[in-house]
């Protein structure tokens, strides 16, 4: 029954070389037929990839579109920018620069970066609930020692607080970091390794844990990180004139605050973790451009609207994300294509991280705004015709 | 206040040349001082994209490393797979491998597609709740007639049922339909449409709608897909012999049933939309790789974990993914790369789209084999030390 | 370490008289001390109480303030009611008042019961996912035996539809049932059970199943029964007029519509089961008042409000309870104090449940008018210092 | 249209005699026929009533019955109980009289309170995001100076923390207290109030609020409370011994164990508030017995279970209620059943709050077991048949 499938070639002595990405791609072809032509047509030294690929064979060319100019009147993010999406969805780069123009001509998306906690979330083990109780008492009187354990792992990892929870003689922690221009999940592990250790070392008749207890909660989405903050909580802020509106969209502010009551409705019917448009494609196009890690879209994609009808007929529309994970430092950020793309932002470099933060929120308010008048304008299917097949 | 940057340039004529490319990319060197330079090497005629994005400017390389041999025992895919991750985060491939080797000398990975139901979802709109109420009667009573308004323009989409759910005095209908291989969003958009148009023309006194109601609920993760399916509802099933276990991952299976009690405590705890460990990494390099939309990772993470420790010490081992969007006809599946990493699989053509959802499912399988034996084998932060930097 | 203390007095013949009453608050009274003189002052025979209550020692003397009129006009319900609310908090009674007054003067609330549910949750066990899966189609290709075999067991019950939903190797059924003037959960469990026994011996090759699966989700709120209906889903709606709103309660509509997007983000924000202002209050006054199971406020107080803000500035106000549990049959209804208060409101006898349920419906609209008119008119604190303290 | 319906007598002077109830009795008997005897046969005297109820009209008289003895080895709660529930539920008190003799047999409970916080929730409501922003950390700078003018308002009430959580522009605050022996919504209001005004007058430039910005969430369910906690969290913890089990049950710990998987997975996916079996009903039947706000039931029922199979075969089981509201001070604790009730069990007078917790929360384990005993043993529905009838 056991699988006699032959193993991926690999090379001990240097695993990263076009030779050995060629080798599996041959390997590959053999096993499957499949020709990975362009797979292999990658433009750099496969010598840059330890730390972000093993088994490499290749890539995958996703077509970047470019929006804009949005403009961005942020702490961070000020001017016009130009944001590229890395998508095979027809319609979705134009959708976005459609909504950049409508907030560009209303004077710019104001942007605001409001929180900043990246965690990890080991859980430690008791008898009994008791036992559970008093350790987490413990470990709010022992916070500046486990915060020295924690931080001694990292440069650029703070610890902010540890937030416990107890569930039976179970005490979950959720071990809060600012971690600077990276997403860090890696190092807050590293760093939330080494106070568990320092804790059980330390705890009276010592400590039994698991690193993770499921609240972190890494990779997926969550009530938690909607209230608590993963990554950046990010808001998005724009005032939409209603003739501008009129103009460009087709549709008035009052039409769009009465929908919005419905779509407010409907999200809280549906338990949806975002009550706004599609906060995720956006998202999606700049994460993959920008090396971040797309599959935080898992939790990227929540989120939080709030709009005011203004009594001149302006519109307020806001959007909050609330566990946005971006990183301009470490993961895929270096990488040839995707640091092009984080400089075309002015992104790359020391310091960024809340600068490319407000623009994945100005960029998600931008396409908000477009999906949302276009279902109501009554042209989102067909525009989906015109430009969305690919067959 | 208005924005007076300069609007990116556009070729009436045709807009998907090597040559537009290259003009966009200088105005964007200009406008921002990027070099653009890997964006531009990209190994086809942008002649393919139209559907695909618009201002084209170049492709974001993505690396992909190949996991495998994973055994599936499936319904559709049958036999050993080798599987494309196209990822920028150093462990995940490693990590997939190791889990897909620890399924396949266990036997390999059942999977079973158990509902498909992809859904646009309208809402319809009364004066008050008694006449909401008697719209979703006449509805029900009119089933036939709203499938063939719906069914008219699709050649492949199939109106399940519809869903109606009554709030005040709307009326939120979700659509259901199965959309051959196609992912479907647009197609039951489309469809969905004439649905309603057919309603308003002929519900006696006419009817007011809006297309979106929130309740698909597009691009994001709620309960209501949780429960009634967004795109494919799979499951991947193992039984893990628990010699191999400890042999390949140094853990045991009593450790992983008593963990489990700990995690699913705390993924109730936290709200989470998953009660394994992290489908949407695996998922994610799937979906780049093989020109899924990666956006959907906002719903497709989404799923229910089940296992059962059974007499002999070996583990039962579910995962069944929820709300699994893929596709293998339309959106980026006929892009070059990405088409050949559908070859790879086997997952290219006709008829297909089933094989790939066995896929995704056993790979998330492996994936959270992988993560949560290290977690408690303790590996799982030095395994990232050595594999997951890049700075 | 084993309990010596003694066990509580029976009497096998006949345990529902008054003196075995007396003897268990003579045997408690010599444990505890507690004198119990007013809970054995009750006005009735206890020989009416089998099927109500074990070990009976007499009765919780729970106030009952009447509000009213209120004005309503429903299909069930039509004219001017007084509503029994029994409570021990404060200030409820006259907030209650004051909203019912305010719906009154404008004209009263319409009340539509738009859905009728009630289920019990078995789960059915298989080996793998695809023989459940099969077992589900098997399933929907044996309603008519099964839901006659359900319906064997009862005259008022019918069975309405049986949603099933898979996770993993394991079917979850939610059998609904409609159930005449009862509650119906004893009905729908026993009715359930006559239908997985009747599945179990019809089944090919027989099948496992647990009468609860959990997700009934009896005596729980649930995003389930928000979305699929648990009892009577019932929309209770008025216009408030602006001029009368700011007579008695010193808000305007626009500040309440205002406030409203405040109070959405916020119920979205919290991941909470109802987005008014405290439906659990008013229907916890009525359930004890009219023998209702109080313990269905679990389930009972989840609900979606919708609002408009008219041109002409009134105030549509909607309110939906999704998962509203009333009887006019069975459980305490018969009771001496708790009958008359369902014949203070015409609900006592056949065919009155909806109408209670519309009752229902109107009174928590009028109590979520008053509380809110109150947070912002800023008497909130102040009417509960007056009238909220008993020390 | 305006309904013209009488008003409902009240007496200026004192409302509070058992001539107004009379008069208001004979009152509705005129507008509707109803008798109201035995609503009218109360045992005490009204002006014992302000504060607790307006209009009184009489009582409802609601059954109790008693549960015990129940061995509880708490840290406030030790010794034997007597549990008084009130309801008209037949099975309910003979089930949780099981339950509990099972848990006592097996030595007894182990109860612990392990948080304690009661919250107003306002929303400070600013023009932008960054003003909200700046909001928050002055507010976290001004934390002394805020709690002082919050508890310059109550003797018995302490501000622990306040959390604030940000969406859009707006603020919203979660004001924690500790609050003695009351349940503590009035007593935190009147705080809030006064820490909001002092903010308001305090901070530069002014600030302005609503006072309920819907995240407490009073009077229903939501996630926040159970993560972070509304009123008690306390946990109630037995070691279940198999044999017994099988000897009173007639189930085996191994059966317990397997359908907790089910019914773990069941409760994830209906999205439900507890994974218990039912904790509301016996936490019902003490809240109206001992005058707690049976209201607060929505929020009440909500908790996690978590268990272990121990190696010996017995059976570690853990219900841990996270917003669990109970007072021994305030609401209807004075009156006169209620207060009797309150004495049974030892609950009445000063400091006696955290006990009452401790044994709801060993109640609902006692339920627990019991219920779901029954489920698996089959005899769930006959023991309906056999004693929840009453009609």
């Amino acid at each position: 029954m056991t699988t006699t499938a032959p193993r991926i070639p690999r090379e001990k002595e240097d695993d990263y070389t076009a030779d050995v990405a060629e080798r599996r791609r041959e390997f590959l072809r053999e096993q499957t037929g499949a020709g990975l032509e362009h797979v292999g047509r990658f433009s750099f030294d496969p010598g840059v990839l330890p730390g972000n690929v093993e088994n490499y064979v290749g890539v995958a060319q996703v077509p970047i579109g470019v929006a804009g100019p949005l403009r961005i009147n942020g702490e961070h993010a000020q001017g016009d920018f130009y944001v590229p999406l890395a998508t095979t969805e027809g319609t979705l780069v134009a959708s976005y620069n459609r909504g950049m123009r409508l907030l560009s001509e209303c004077g710019g998306v104001k942007t605001t970066v409001v929180d900043d906690q990246m965690q990890r979330a080991p859980a430690f083990i008791f008898n009994d609930a008791l036992q559970a109780r008093e350790f987490g008492q413990w470990m709010d009187a022992h916070c500046d020692e486990i915060r020295a354990a924690a931080e001694a792992t990292t440069r650029s990892g703070k610890l902010t607080y540890i937030g416990h929870y107890q569930v039976g003689p179970l005490r979950y922690l959720r071990v809060n970091y600012t971690t600077g221009d990276a997403a860090g999940q890696n190092m807050t592990g590293k760093a939330t390794l080494a106070a568990c250790e320092w804790i059980k070392e330390n705890y009276p008749g010592g400590a039994e844990y698991v690193l993770s207890g499921a609240i972190d909660t890494d990779k997926k989405h969550s009530q938690i990180n909607m209230l608590l903050t993963r990554g950046k909580r990010v808001v998005a802020e724009a005032v939409i004139k209603n003739d501008v509106l009129e103009r460009l969209m087709g549709v008035d502010t009052k039409t769009l605050y009465d929908y919005r009551q419905i779509g407010m409705a409907g999200g809280f019917l549906a338990g949806s973790s975002y009550n706004g448009a599609h906060a995720a494609n956006g998202l999606t196009g700049i994460f993959i451009a920008t090396g971040q890690d797309a599959a935080n879209i898992s939790e990227s994609h929540s989120g939080i609207t709030y709009a005011r009808l203004l009594e001149n007929g302006d519109y307020y529309w806001s959007v909050t994300l609330t566990s946005l994970i971006v990183a301009t430092y470490g993961g895929g950020t270096t990488l040839p294509t995707q640091r092009e793309c984080l400089e075309l932002l002015g992104c790359y470099g020391k310091g960024k991280v809340r600068k490319l933060a407000e623009i994945c929120a100005a960029t998600v308010l931008a396409g908000d705004t477009s999906l949302t008048s276009a279902i109501l304008a009554g042209h989102w299917v067909t525009s989906h015709e015109r430009l969305g097949r690919n067959r």
